[in-house]
């Protein structure tokens, strides 16, 4: 079963929003055995909906319209359904008392525009909507199925979970199951996960590989058809341990899981606490160690160090250090670990220092120099970095090498 | 002159991303006066990728393609566009010597993968790409123009902006320009927002207004079209001055200006300089000050207390106060800010602390609750805050109001 998702709403071509609706309907469909082999979108316009709503139907088993179910004149998609279905639209009395009851729970009347709402499709299956006024509907036609939306996030992903899917298990025999599944890596660029991977993305036709990068981070994302869902975790299964082997310690998660997470993770399991001295990344760790719930039994807290003052009296780094050697350098850095460490009487200290640019760089220290320091109770461990690219991409990248500095040191 | 965009990627067919170059794209070329009509997305497979974009070739004059140029099998896009155009793909030299460049500048060897990145359509324009490796082009073939960019975000803009827009405003006669313009505002919900704003909104057809919220951040978005710029401008700058009236100091920035920038403008014209304590943003504050370029100007650093430990070691809170009132309150906020302001001996100390979620919450402090409070030479001034969403909408939200609060204190 192959799909096609038509977003509508000239909003989107006029690049005022961001769809997510797309995404999360391509996940869940995935999910059913229902590939999606595009996304379509176009502007509130009758020619547009129907021309794209024709070719979809001659590529696809299932098109999936959102957007365009509302009470105002450009809101467009039911007339055109109705139209290129050859169906009418009549009125459907449990939507009709449904929407007037959510205008007399808000102690208000109903516009009369409303009623237009109540409108569906003749034989479609209407999909109640929970959160919002506009109803969807399923309307199968000519060994086609096509399932309107409404836009709105919040009322679309409510609306397909507990009315769509349960309609379209009933209805579908589902022969055959897509699942996806994600390796992530850091600390190799995208070029060297592919040489490492050549021979297995070569060979590999199911489950299908394919590579995504974003600072210093490269997920490989493996895709597996098959006939049940056993069958597909069993090839990606397979398949994951190979790739598993190519990447060693490379591979430091899977799906959606963060290097934060798995920070985070490992040391709660060894119950070690950890704090963190920042300079050039200027907080963002922090941030980020405490987007984990929970972090809080583990993070101690952090010093973010922007001025040398702030260095020498709240992390202990020595004056003649910062003299000597400068505070981007392994030196200070090194002090910087040691003193949050202390300072917090965390297990682990871990301290950067660098330049993220656009200014402060010199002929020996230029933009994307960066220096990384890890503390614990024996010795300090640091590494130098050269990182590319424009401030706030320096700053991702040094956390999620920081991070990596921390993962590797907790899985020895 | 009308545009369709492709976005290539089977990472979008499975949603296992959201598509942001898209909106980027639709709305700067609207203000070139280019129309996108229709925005496609398709996986990794050449007979999709040439299907559509032949289609597109036939409907639109202009087709940008995103992604699918980087140095693995599964990029396959410049291949298809060069078999599609009927034109060769040769060797940049120039191109092939920036790719090699970058390689050395961190000190690593280039993979033989990256040559391939160095071959373009014959005749076409090179793109260069100053944040990524992957080069983009434009090529121009049987009265139509074909634009290949990367897809990750931040390599696409800058490219976009730098290389192909210059290119386009000396190839094209632009007879239509829409222009537009973003007016931020912060404190106050949308639904407020259009209600001081209902009589312009309605009367206003151009420039034509709409709002887009997000996490206590409303953007009001003028889009004017015109013969030429001038016009454009005077068309917006009418209406502006109108809607800036209805908002008072809630609006805080225009364009793309964050409230970081904001306050670190004024920080940085006062000779004032600010250090921050956080606990339930836990670094995402000293993140964002940072995030601007010329920070270390007026940003001296933060403490970031999670534990209560550190609030008193670190901060000088007080043992007794943390014991009556609990680390998520007034007393305790107001200690923080006053304790960071002293020991980095900054001119303002923001202070921050509440409860994230989505464990922590108690009958009399639930979820979302929050203290902020800003330390000047003089007094310390507390607000408490109830904000709704999960663990880090929460933490944007509260960032959002502790920089807004420093703004209008900066602003007094």
């Amino acid at each position: 079963m192959n799909a096609e998702i038509i977003s509508i709403g000239s909003e989107h071509l006029l690049g005022e929003i961001v769809n997510t609706d797309a995404p999360y309907l391509s996940q869940r469909l995935a999910a059913l055995g229902i590939e999606v082999e595009r996304q379509i979108t176009i502007g509130d316009d009758e020619k547009s909906i129907a021309s794209s709503l024709e070719e979809a139907l001659r590529r696809a088993r299932m098109v999936i319209t959102i957007g365009g179910l509302g009470p105002t004149p450009d809101d467009l998609t039911k007339k055109v359904i109705a139209k290129v279905a050859e169906e009418q639209l009549v009125l459907n009395e449990e939507i009709l008392s449904e929407i007037e009851g959510k205008f007399k729970e808000e102690k208000k009347s109903m516009p009369s525009d409303n009623i237009k709402q109540a409108f569906l499709p003749r034989d479609s299956h209407a999909l109640k909507n929970r959160v919002g006024i506009a109803p969807g509907f399923i309307l199968e036609t000519r060994n086609r199925i096509i399932i309107a939306l409404p836009g709105p996030y919040n009322e679309l992903v409510p609306m397909f979970e507990e009315e769509a899917i349960p309609y379209l298990k009933g209805r579908l025999k589902i022969r055959e199951v897509i699942k996806s599944f994600i390796l992530r890596t850091t600390g190799l660029p995208e070029s060297k996960v592919a040489e490492n991977l050549k021979d297995i993305m070569k060979k590999s036709k199911n489950p299908r590989l394919s590579l995504l990068a974003h600072e210093n981070i490269v997920d490989i994302i493996l895709v597996a058809k098959a006939g049940n869902e056993k069958t597909a975790d069993r090839l990606i299964e397979g398949l994951e341990k190979k790739i598993g082997r190519c990447l060693g310690n490379y591979n430091f998660g899977t799906g959606k899981q963060t290097l934060e997470e798995v920070v985070g993770y490992l040391l709660y399991m060894r119950k070690k606490s950890i704090a963190v001295a920042e300079s050039c990344t200027g907080g963002l760790i922090s941030h980020r160690l405490t987007n984990v719930p929970g972090s809080s039994n583990y993070f101690l807290g952090s010093v973010v160090a922007y001025s040398d003052k702030i260095k020498r009296e709240r992390l202990g780094v020595k004056k003649t250090t910062l003299e000597k050697y400068g505070a981007v350098s392994e030196k200070t850095v090194g002090e910087m670990a040691k003193g949050i460490k202390k300072v917090t009487k965390s297990n682990f200290g871990l301290g950067v220092t660098g330049i993220a640019g656009p200014t402060g760089a010199t002929e020996e220290k230029p933009i994307g120099l960066v220096y990384i320091a890890l503390a614990d109770k024996d010795k300090v461990e640091t590494q130098e970095f050269k990182f590319r690219g424009e401030r706030e991409i320096i700053k991702a990248k040094v956390a999620n090498a920081a991070l990596d500095m921390v993962r590797r040191h907790l899985l020895k």
